[in-house]
């Protein structure tokens, strides 16, 4: 069901741009169709190549609109044959004359780093600047780039939290990706809007998803996340020979962004790219069957029954105790929490001074 | 669960007859369940061939009636084996005395034209004159009748705004039913109690879907539907090669009958029959065949995607854009309305003089 | 989702002893997840085989606890190895400090008869005293005792009248269980804390599953039912040839024991042992199989469908139409019924008491 995203509410920040895919999930001619923010949108590319997004419901009989197809620059209702071009407005009605009222609510989009992006609030407020610079992703080719869409049946906030607060990796992942948390230094850093964690391990065990950086002995493991709201995080991991000397040759960048299908629902996407053997085949599969299985395996089952288990209620209502390794989380959330207040009251106001 | 249909609501129209089942659902000495208007009912008939209807719940312990069987004209509890008479009351307690108290709750029903038909509302208005006469049914040999029942999850109201605006053809059934639409002329006509509506296409592509008809070359079309409420519909079709004239024997004539089981959950039932070709058993083959692929591929899925991008709303509570094309619908709603509206009215006032 | 079960509410009986599953369930260092009462709890067993309790949700992020692992006689968190101990207390953090407040909600367990008792209510008022005695379970040869755990989608007062009216033998089980029922006689005994029914049945026909104890010919049947708050019943059977006498080698006592999942579920105990035959694999199997066929093709499907019919509605909302048949499982319910009100009315007290 659609609940009406014109009613402002304070559950999520609205002036964002939100990863709704990648560019190779709509060809020249295509549409995907995906709920965000509680709201069922349909994204499509006409002829040219550029991309429109709008309500996936047709205003005439609500049919969903992916339902039908693209066709000459236009994204035709698959119930009645209405057309509707990129501004939202019905292009041709086969059947008779064509009501200026007959509109779909369109939405700002931009497609920058491989990525699909759109943008959920007040459309004059949707500056391409305020999207945070990716470009290590379109400088990395494309057979050394890994990336994936992972569905996940948990809030999005749960799925920030996860990766906020990496102490889980020894207990979620002991086999693939852990073990060397424990003794582990970290600190954080709470920036204007950013927060960044960073943990280093020295002459620890070997993961065997670390495998393909360092395959014999032990090692030393650099970890740097970048957060910023709504969840758009980017973790750098240098993984060397324990007693050897980090070099950039070494790093690995990969963004972990988390979009909002509802509350209770999440689009997680993941690209992972890596500055050394650039082009092997043999460790790009190695690194994404790693990548697949702790999350598919191993996050994801823990993120889905956590969120089972606090069902609706906010986190906070349930009295969280939380331990030292929370903070990045805790900063997080509050960013977030101070953003989406501020954006509602903003609203408020301005709907006052309008009245 | 079980609403209480005593409490009179105006969300269904109640004095009408209501299409539960055709009448080779429910062999002698067998029974059917089926919830309509959100009552659980179970019809079953006796011995001697009659048919009796009564909620399909034991008054005792509350198990479904149709968890059990019919024995010696009685229905016949599972459970612990009450047996209730056609009357309603409890005719045998195996186990003691049977309370008078001991009754379920009956429905009238009527046998007519092949179908089921029962009477939710008021029994004593409960006339068989009512019902609409579908006697072309009857006129039609078994071979040459097709009939279906058709579960579909939306609302009955949707399924009737489909039948009642055949601009859909063209884009719902692009290979098999439509191509023909677009550039033909239709007409209305709002009756005291129908709506009738026609549409002619001359010189049209002729679709998979009247090949039975026309084999080869282009087609004219003329296409008559009457809409009676709540939701019983008879279109006549008449598809001839482009230039010929059409004659009665060219006629196929189709019941398109839906009843609800909830808000969002229709019994679809449909019998087709025809003058022409009368026994050929190839031609009725073909005309199911198409007939099934045009629902349940085609017109199904789209139904429920567009019941589900409603949600529970209610139609207009969505402020559709409506066109030229949906005045026969409207129409229809507005009477249904009424309808529904004067009958909800008439018992409040029943029930205020009667307190 | 998870409901406060510090709020007091008069839906189930607190103070009492739930059974949750069986020893066999929960072998050392192994763990057990199962609802009761709403309320998710992890049953788990350390080194020395003392069993444990406690809520399965982890204060810290709300994991639940059973998706770890039991440890060095801790319950360890499988997100981030948080470990607590049999007392609820955080016994290890892997990160840093363990804050005091970090403890999860134990709840007194009891082990005895083969099965794990839990107590739900206050805590200081667990007295293993008053767990019925059951120690026939004990008397009874490993190889003679069948034990089951019957999930079933009901709320548990339906599964306990079911038994508490045998009258349902012959209807639900004519081929099965039953078709000696009717024409028994039958009486009932309401003591201080428990209902006592009989019934007796003289040379009736000797169903399918009796045939282990009575092979050819008619049947005596003595049934005695014991019922004890919330919904512990032991059930007393001895069949013998038509006209012999009853005997005590002839006995069958059989546990049937309902624990509330929820409204809407139970998780069903069943524990069968007889005093003949004892050894004898092909009789064990040949009741295992009677007993199965019975309850899972028999009363399952009946109960599921009459809780389906009622919905969420209490019983006596609906008004039930009542027979001499159900004055036992009446009586249980008004026993039961006025065990929690007084309940409720004395935590109440206790409350303002302590304001």
């Amino acid at each position: 069901m659609v609940r009406s995203h014109g009613s402002m509410t304070a559950r999520y920040l609205r002036n964002s741009w939100y990863q709704i895919g990648w560019s190779a999930d709509v060809p020249t001619g295509r549409l995907l169709a995906r709920t965000i923010l509680d709201v069922p949108l349909v994204v499509w590319r006409g002829n040219t190549g550029e991309l429109s997004a709008c309500m996936d419901r047709c205003p005439h009989r609500f049919a969903p609109l992916s339902a039908g197809a693209v066709s000459d620059n236009t994204l035709v209702c698959g119930y009645h044959g209405l057309a509707f071009d990129r501004a939202g407005a019905c292009a041709r009605n086969p059947h008779g004359a064509t009501p200026s009222a007959l509109r779909v609510e369109t939405f700002p989009t931009l497609e920058r780093h491989g990525a699909i992006w759109i943008w959920m609030g007040q459309g004059d407020r949707a500056d391409p600047a305020l999207l945070p610079d990716l470009s290590f992703i379109d400088d990395t080719p494309d057979d050394t780039r890994i990336i994936a869409t992972l569905p996940t049946a948990a809030n999005y906030q749960l799925l920030s939290d996860n990766i906020l607060d990496l102490s889980h990796l020894d207990y979620v992942h002991p086999t693939t990706l852990g073990g060397m948390m424990t003794g582990a230094t970290s600190r954080n850093q709470v920036n204007a809007n950013e927060i960044v964690m960073e943990w280093i391990a020295k002459d620890a065990h070997t993961p065997s998803g670390l495998k393909p950086m360092v395959p014999e002995g032990r090692c030393d493991v650099y970890q740097k996340l970048t957060w910023r709201p709504p969840g758009l995080m980017v973790l750098s991991t240098t993984v060397v020979a324990a007693g050897t000397s980090p070099e950039p040759i070494n790093e690995r960048l990969t963004l972990h962004n988390v979009t909002p299908e509802s509350d209770m629902a999440t689009h997680y996407f993941v690209c992972s790219t890596r500055r050394f053997a650039r082009g092997s085949v043999e460790i790009t599969a190695s690194i994404r069957a790693a990548l697949m299985k702790a999350f598919v395996e191993e996050d994801k089952p823990m993120l889905e029954k956590q969120q089972e288990r606090m069902g609706t209620a906010d986190l906070w209502s349930l009295k969280p105790t939380l331990l030292k390794t929370d903070s990045g989380a805790v900063w997080a959330r509050r960013k977030l929490d101070a953003l989406i207040k501020a954006e509602f009251e903003d609203r408020n106001s301005a709907e006052l001074a309008g009245s």
